[in-house]
C-alpha cells in the first residue's frame, strides 16, 4: 500500500509500505477514506522535531476491513472516526474523560494514517462508528472531528467557554478556528478571534466570532483588556504553543478567568509570580478527543455544524508533499489528503 | 503607638509608630486584638526580598475605633475580622469570587497590622463583623481565619477538593496544615500530608489527615502514586511556592486532576511540556480570603472548627523579634502576637 513518509526535514515522499495487520486481538483495520496534515506535522517537516524516514498522520476516517479476535464494538464495513490516541475507554483515567492520557494510551502518530491502510489499536475504546455510510460531503468534516475540531472544543471546554462569557481565542490556525464553532456551540456571548490574516478572519465570523484582534503580544492583551472593560476576557483559549502564544493567553483573561490551552508547546517556560498573580485558571494538555468524538459526529451527521469548512486544499495523497510544502508557506490552513 | 519594623533582614524592632487615622472615607482604624507573623514574613526577614525599615504584618481581628464617612456596614465597636488585601466587594472581579484581584485591591501588607492601631481601606468590603465580642480563646481561630486558614481553604477550593476524592498536600506549614481542614471539612475522602516534622504530622492527623507520606521531589510523586493506584492523587493542594514543590504538586495530580496552589511562588519556571503532558487543571494565587471569610468565621463562631491549633508559640507584640526567630529556625509553625 502507498504512505507518506517524512524521509528528512523538508522531504515529503509517497512510498509503498507493507500492509498493516492485526497485532493484537484488540486491533481493527482500516481502509482510510481520507486524511489530513497536521499543524504539529509542519515541527518534524521544519527540522523543529527529529524525523527520519517517519511515517507521518495521524487523523483519519474510514472503513473498517478486519477486527482482531477481542473487538465487539465495532464491524467490518463500519464507517469509523477515531482520535490521535488509542484509549481503552474504560479506564479511570478515560472514564473520568481524559483517555488521551488513558493508562494504555498509544500515540496514533507512530503509526502513520496518511497512508491506504492503517491499524488502530484498541478499536473498541478508539474508534466511533457512524450512523451509516456517510455522504461524501460529510467526510471532510467527520475527518475534521478526528483532531482539530475536537481539539479546539476541548479547548473550549478547558476555557469553560459558555453563556455570557467573553472567550478570546489566540492561533487563527484550523484547531483556533474551530474552536471559535466550539465556544458559539456552547453558548459563548462574545468571541473574539485574534487573527491578522483576511482570508482566516472569514471563516472566524463564519464560525461565530463577533470580533476580530490584529494585534499580537502585549498590544494584542490591551485591545483584550479594552474590549472587555478593563478586566480580560473571562475564557481564553491558546491554539498556538508558543512562549509569547501563552502569555498572551495568561495576560488576557480576568482574574479568576480560565484558560484553555492546547498548542503543544515549544520552548514554553511559564515565569512562577506571573502566573500566581494572574490568578487564573490554566487546564489544557494533549486533548481527550475521544470525549467528545460521539457528541461531534452527531451535529454533523445532523448538519448543524460544518467543521470540514476548514480544509481549503483538498489533494490526492500522491501529491502530499504539495500539501506540506502549502502549509509550510502559509498558503493553506489545513490540507484534506483523499486516498 | 507601638509597631513592628523591619529595620533590615534579620533585625526586628518594636517601635514607637505614628497613629494611623482615617485617610480616605471609605477607611476605618481597628484596635488589633491579636495578629500574627506569616510565612511570607520571612522572606524579608531573611533577605530574600528587599526590606528597609518596613512596618510588617497583613494578619488581624480587632474592634473598631473608628469609621470614614462612607462606611455603612461597619460600626465603631464591631470586632472585625479582615484579609491581607483590602477589597470593594462590588466590583465584578469581587463578585466573581477573586477579592484579591479586587479593580480597587489594596495591599495590608504596606500599613503593618503588627501594630496597636490599624488603618483598613475599603472597610465596608473588607471587614466582616463577628456576631458580638468573642470569647477570649476564639481569637486565635478568628486572627487564622483572617490568613492562612483562608488561603488553606482557598487552595482546596482550587484544587476541587471533595467527597470521593484523595487529596495531597504538598507542605507542612500553617497553611498546608489548615488546607488539610478545609479538605476534611469539605468532604474529602482520602488526605494524603506531605511532612516530614512529628509536631506537624501530629496536627496534619488532628486536622484529618489519613496518610503522611516523608518523602520529597521525586520520591514524594512515587509515593503519592503508589498510594493511589499508580495514578495519581485527584487533588493536590501546594503551599510552600517553590520550584520543587510546584513540580511535586503538579507529577502527583492525575492526568484531569487538580492542583490547587497559594505558596508564593520563588524563582519557579514551569517548562511548557511538563506541563502540557501533565494534563491537570491549575489554579491558584493570592487566595481571595474575603469570599470565605463569612462562612469560616461561622464556622469557628460554632466551634466547629478549631484552626487556631496552628499557633505553637504566642508571645506578647513586643517579643515580636523572638517570634520571627522562632519561625525562622523552625522552632514554632505559626507565632501569634497579643497586642
Amino acid at each position: 500500500m502507498r504512505g507518506v513518509i517524512l524521509q528528512a526535514p523538508g522531504d515529503v515522499r509517497v512510498e509503498e509500505r507493507d500492509m498493516p495487520a492485526i497485532v493484537k486481538p484488540t486491533d481493527a483495520i482500516i481502509r482510510v477514506s481520507a486524511t489530513c496534515i497536521c499543524g504539529s506535522d509542519l515541527w518534524p517537516y521544519r527540522g523543529l522535531e527529529p524525523a527520519e524516514h517517519q511515517p507521518m498522520g495521524h487523523e483519519y476516517v474510514g472503513a473498517v476491513t478486519e477486527i482482531g479476535a477481542q473487538v465487539k464494538n465495532i464491524k467490518v464495513g463500519d464507517f469509523v472516526v477515531g482520535s490521535f490516541f488509542a484509549s481503552d475507554n474504560t479506564c479511570e483515567i478515560c472514564q473520568a474523560g481524559y483517555q488521551s492520557r488513558c493508562v494504555h494510551a498509544e500515540l496514533i502518530g507512530a503509526l502513520g494514517t496518511q497512508a491506504e491502510y492503517a491499524r488502530i489499536p484498541l478499536a473498541d475504546g478508539t474508534l466511533v462508528a457512524t450512523a451509516g455510510q456517510p455522504d461524501p460531503d460529510l467526510i471532510p468534516s467527520l475527518l475534521a472531528a478526528s483532531d482539530v475540531l475536537g481539539t479546539g472544543w476541548f479547548a473550549a471546554v478547558a476555557a469553560e467557554a459558555g453563556p455570557g462569557q467573553t472567550v478570546a481565542v489566540v492561533g487563527d490556525g484550523a484547531v483556533g478556528l474551530l474552536a471559535i464553532l466550539a465556544a458559539r456551540e456552547l453558548g459563548a456571548e462574545r468571541i473574539i478571534a485574534m487573527s491578522r490574516h483576511a482570508d482566516r478572519q472569514a471563516l472566524a465570523r463564519e464560525f461565530g466570532a463577533t470580533d476580530i484582534v490584529k494585534e499580537r503580544g502585549h498590544d494584542g492583551v490591551a485591545r483584550i483588556k479594552e474590549l472587555t472593560g478593563g478586566l480580560g476576557a473571562h475564557s481564553v483559549i491558546e491554539a498556538v504553543g508558543t512562549q509569547e502564544s501563552m502569555m498572551q493567553a495568561i495576560l488576557a483573561t480576568r482574574p479568576g478567568g480560565h484558560v484553555g490551552y492546547v498548542g503543544v508547546a515549544h520552548d514554553v517556560s511559564l515565569e512562577g509570580q506571573e502566573l500566581f498573580f494572574s490568578a487564573v485558571h490554566l487546564h489544557g494538555g494533549p486533548a481527550p478527543v475521544r470525549r467528545f468524538l460521539p457528541d461531534l459526529i452527531e451535529l454533523i451527521w445532523n448538519r448543524k455544524i460544518n467543521p470540514g469548512l476548514v480544509f481549503d486544499l483538498t489533494l490526492p495523497l500522491d501529491q502530499a508533499a504539495e500539501g506540506y510544502k502549502a502549509m509550510d508557506e502559509r498558503r493553506a490552513t489545513k490540507v484534506l489528503l483523499t486516498v
